[in-house]
């Protein structure tokens, strides 16, 4: 699946290229978009009482993005467990059909007073859906 | 009282300047500083349960300002009336010596349930604090 | 015209609301948006040696908006005469229906070296094209 | 050498917590800071036809921080060879003594035109400076 991200003027910087902390907002959008797609959406899990903090982000800038361009966003899950989850990104610009940016970012889970679960015991709905994204992938 | 905000890289756009709406984020930065000074911290009042959503904001920008500048804001209490709370800031370029912005936003008071109160009622000692701004102002 | 802008998880903040800063943001997402529809785009504009800087904001925050809602902005030119351009912002949450937001943006116009020009001269097209949304607006 | 950042309000999400995304601009801060110390800042830099894009960035993040925190980031050069330099960033939230991220990012060199160039050429006083640092670590 993929998002498409319009960059914004306020996004770059004076590079005249989108400041790189932007792309780390991005992978959250496109995750969001993501888990709302597949039924394990952000909203639905709070709803739930989850929380899916995140545990690290990485990203490789390849080629830089411009005001206007369009990022084509790929997401992946590259691991899952029931207790983290791993994404990965693949960002391309449309505009000029390059690949902009490589990334991840892995999470918990957490319940409504930030303690951590496993997401098999008390959600196994959304637990079988983000296990069928790995199984997925290959 | 003044807050001093040093400009950083990621505020800047591809017009090499700072991009507008950072100002709006220092006009919260000067006014956390000031109301903290005071004794009316936003820290110590959510732990009284107390918050001030922000009713609007105006800024006026007459001077750019850019990377590494450092900007001073002069921060006052231009109306308090218990109901709502209405701020002034200048901000000023110390790296250029120029007036770079003057702006307002306006506050009300809302309890732990966003429920609209009187300050004058459940928390009279910062009532006074701020009573005590208009007057040290004129 | 109107533009819609999905609330972003990283626009809220600790009252769990949109910070009221992006609002600054999606102002000048969706009049980015609106001047590329009437032909007289950011991205058209500078490869002209044009820019249009901000000469001030003002918002007037009426509700809240929370992750995920859908913000439909109505873009209007409230006033133009090739000098100053006024644009006029109604921002609706369309998940809850109500209006969230009013606010205004007033702009001046640059060349590439900063200096304040009058688009009637160098840029009649654009010019008339401006001049066009006002008399459509009445 | 550290450098200590306060939180904003306007940096926190609705897990009332800083946003991810923000650690990524305090390294920006911190190493903004620090190469202004060691006498290699980024106006400097700019001012000598020389840009350094950040090619990677990577962040754990082990504890949350809170508004008003106050957050000390310890940076280091962890490589330096004229044409890639590695920054490492240890950030400790002094409000509650905790090891809150740790943090890397890499950087390239490059002209005004954007071409990647080697430091040690055209800017060998910036070049000496930077081998200090590593040489400092051991």
């Amino acid at each position: 699946m993929a998002y498409t991200h319009r960059v914004h003027y306020y996004e770059t910087d004076k590079m005249a290229v989108v400041h790189h902390s932007n792309y780390i907002r991005w992978m959250e959008e496109a995750r969001v978009d993501y888990l709302d797609q597949i039924g394990a959406g952000f909203a639905a899990m709070e709803a739930r009482g989850l929380q899916s903090p995140v545990v690290s982000v990485a990203c490789k800038y390849h080629r830089p993005t411009r005001f206007d361009d369009r990022v084509r966003i790929r997401v992946s899950v590259e691991k899952y467990n029931s207790i983290v989850l791993k994404v990965a990104y693949e960002m391309y610009n449309e505009t000029t059909g390059e690949l902009a940016a490589t990334a991840s970012s892995e999470h918990c889970f957490v319940n409504a007073s930030g303690r951590p679960i496993s997401i098999a015991k008390g959600w196994p709905d959304i637990d079988a859906t983000l296990k069928e994204q790995v199984r997925g992938k290959n």
